[in-house]
């Protein structure tokens, strides 16, 4: 019997207030459409036990967290993440849609933190091995657009929280990673009207289709 | 003004049921009276924020823990408490008393979840930079011995309740540690009556306080 052909991983990054949310739920009804059997998860969390760690990476808290503890608590719910469910899911021939991932680390981070990208590189290699996403879909929006639409919400977190300088580091890191490796990235324009944003991102979607099928 | 001059950072390890309770309160009264000016603190935990981490690495899981993950999850914890509490305590010259510190993460998570040393190193170097305990005191027991009277206890922790033959490889990776590095460990037989162990402990505390009052 030939091994299962892995499906791929799919990562849909962004800052705040850019419609990750609307633009996830977009993409696993193009993929349903397309019949490829996917899995949709989100970081930080996608298992019970992760989605513990992420609560306590959100929560505000009475004391100053340590960026060093928070990095180390990003990359513990992502073990967990990978060993329970993403590494399964893509051995099992499924395509696995992520709601963010590393490079939300190094945007996070590396940029709003400004902890030193060497330092993620050391994790992300200790944590993941070779494993990286096939696509990180990067929705790009001024931050003043973003931080406008987030603003409707009940209450923000404790990253969401952060200073206009933070989400504008988060925005340049975004862009940065994408820049060096555009073959990796697919960075969408969310100041478009929403039915063209979703074009753009089903012609990403159809290109690793075609891809994937015919290989 | 001179600089203050630190204070020394001890710390008490040693597997199930050896003892390390009572004679953390042996520690802290021993100190008392000799007018060492102490905090005394706990790992993993140590602060508020650190003690909620804590809770997810001693808490049963539904699923099963990456053993990756758990690591991730005790430095976490030790940034924070680092940060928040050890280094201004010793920057204060103030002594730090401390129930585990990384000698338990090299034999819990290296020892007994067979993690590679080297990835418990890294990450030592990556949260620590070049702190180190002044001093380990490491309270050693058969197992048999330590596990007996563990099990008085009312319910056991998700590493209190691993098998025996993790509970060797933890003893064994204490000792190993230890006779690497002589002149920084104490190694002291807790199958010995408790006024001997505490007459072992204060000798090793009568030396340092010596030390550090000449210094």
């Amino acid at each position: 019997m030939a091994a299962q052909k892995p499906g791929l991983f799919i990562v849909l990054e962004g800052g705040e207030g850019v419609g990750k949310s609307t633009n996830m739920a977009f993409i696993q009804q193009y993929l349903q459409q397309q019949q490829i059997t996917f899995t949709a998860s989100r970081e930080p969390g996608g298992t019970p036990f992760a989605e513990q760690i992420r609560e306590l990476i959100l929560a505000k808290q009475e004391e100053s967290v340590d960026a060093t503890a928070e990095l180390l608590l990003v990359f513990a719910a992502r073990a967990q993440h990978l060993a329970q469910k993403i590494q399964p899911t893509l051995a099992a021939g499924q395509w696995l849609v992520c709601d963010r991932f590393t490079d939300a680390t190094y945007a996070y981070q590396g940029g709003g933190r400004q902890l030193s990208k060497q330092l993620i590189a050391e994790l992300e290699q200790m944590v993941q091995g070779d494993l990286r996403p096939d696509k990180v879909i990067v929705l790009d929006a001024p931050i003043e657009v973003g931080r406008a639409r987030a603003a409707n919400r009940a209450e923000l977190d404790r990253l969401e929280s952060e200073q206009d300088a933070f989400h504008q580091r988060v925005r340049a890191a975004y862009l940065e990673r994408a820049a060096a490796r555009p073959d990796h990235y697919a960075v969408i324009d969310a100041t478009q009207p929403l039915v063209q944003v979703q074009e753009d991102i089903s012609s990403v979607l159809d290109q690793l289709i075609q891809q994937w099928r015919a290989a």
